[in-house]
């Protein structure tokens, strides 16, 4: 048996999953998603991404209200794909739903489109551990990127260059200032201090960042919500990406210039060790983060 | 015989259409389109739509390369759904294709999606007559509207809000001057000269603003291709949209205020009459706009 899917209101083969060419996620982009991280069968945050959920569907006004149902759907497609014991995620995408094309909301109330799946999402062991390189690029999103939307053009399109350039992601630069990266939130350490940009309409909430934040709270490492000028970023220490599926990854190089000496530092790794031990617990232990420390 | 759609290799009842939920369309809006208007059976200005989805798709880097055989589909869409002798539009879609879900493109070739579909689109002789409100918004849009990208959320919105204040169009305005509207370009008329958007990032190089330019340098109507301060829209005398479905629809109210008097203006007239001349032929003569000349 293949994998299940859920559509509206069934679960079935992913081969048999059939969106509508008109459905307005298909023609517009008017649909709405997160991405929920299940550890060993257990959702990560699951609330908070129904909570940034609700944000989405309400500043978008698609009409979907079957909020209270999908941490079960959620469930049961992971326990659908024999998922329970594994590092997984859920897919969950909502759109306006099917409609003859036109820009405006269908003017009779139509069921909006629930699709979710289940994929395996494995730690990222190789750029946890060693880190990642970004590349810089003009941040030409839209100026609502606090809606977890899914007009992602741009983002996949930086994506890619990022993958041509043998980074591991994209940081948006806007007005001058680092907002975030095409599927995570970025940091920077200065002086001991964590930046990170404040959430306004130029940013997603990110779950992991809020987690970081509460992280540096409890390990007593200052933090301010502070946007970072692009062009001062020689003067950081250390910076590191966050989210669902990158949890907390290192960031050693930004285009030609390494942070600051090719190697993941210090504080970055003690927020990652904080987060991979809530969330692997001491099975994150048997990683080898340590090499670099010793050299 | 239900409406017959196109997807890819074959012409099939719209009811067994189906597209994956995998599809790069569906989760990031990673396509592009063009709506190309069929007036009794003969397309307008097809290889300009032609080389506009060039151009999206050479900047998206979507590897399609079935341009040559789109105006034989289009075309046999339109018989095939019995359009020859009407006023219709071909919608007309490419995505990068269906791949599991990662940002970045995928890595192995994988085929574009095309979808192409006929619906009815006759004149809009109520708005070509009398004329519109517009409503002014903020242009939040990503800023390379020059693609014409599927990311068309914010469209959506602002469309709808259109609607719910008796508005047939919502204006852009971006750094305090017009762009363009949510699917249409704007003009503008002071002191007998024509204005317009340039051609650049922040707006779709429109098909029709083209063939208007044209008909304004047959007319003798002088013309600048340069941005209206929003601030500054009362000073103006006429305005009017453009458009494949909007073909000239003069505006006769902007948010509360009557352009200039609440009819449509002579210059916008001249243009829309000449337009409509083009492609309707002499059936234009026979609709009523001449009424509000006559008071």
């Amino acid at each position: 048996m293949g994998p299940i899917v859920y559509i509206n209101d069934a679960f079935i083969d992913r081969e048999k999953a059939c969106i509508s060419p008109d459905d307005r996620g298909f023609y517009f982009a008017d649909g709405v998603y997160e991405v929920i991280k299940y550890y060993r069968g257990k959702a990560f945050c699951f609330t908070d991404h129904l909570q940034r959920l609700r944000h989405s569907v309400s500043e978008t006004r698609i009409p979907f209200n079957g909020f209270d149902q999908l941490e079960n759907q959620g469930n049961e497609l992971i326990h659908l794909n024999r998922m329970e014991k594994e590092y997984a995620a859920i897919y969950l995408q909502v759109t306006r739903g099917t409609a003859p094309r036109k820009h405006s909301f269908p003017g009779e109330a139509i069921p909006p489109t629930l699709y979710m799946n289940a994929f395996p999402m494995p730690p990222f062991i190789h750029q946890l551990n060693l880190g990642i390189k970004l590349i810089l690029r003009d941040d030409i999103r839209w100026h609502r990127c606090d809606i977890k939307s899914i007009m992602l053009l741009p983002n996949a399109m930086m994506m890619q260059e990022a993958v041509e350039n043998g980074a591991g992601e994209c940081v948006f630069v806007r007005n001058g200032f680092f907002t975030e990266c095409t599927h995570s939130n970025i940091f920077g350490i200065k002086g001991g201090i964590v930046y990170t940009h404040p959430d306004s309409n130029l940013i997603l909430p990110g779950i992991t960042k809020k987690i970081i934040l509460q992280i540096c709270g409890r390990l007593g490492i200052p933090f301010r919500e502070e946007a970072m000028r692009a062009d001062d970023f020689r003067s950081f220490d250390e910076f590191f990406i966050s989210g669902t599926g990158n949890e907390v990854i290192p960031v050693i190089q930004i285009e030609e210039s390494s942070i600051p000496d090719g190697r993941p530092g210090p504080v970055t790794r003690q927020i990652q060790q904080e987060f991979l031990a809530m969330t692997y617990g001491a099975l994150a232990e048997d990683w080898s983060f340590q090499i670099w420390f010793s050299g």
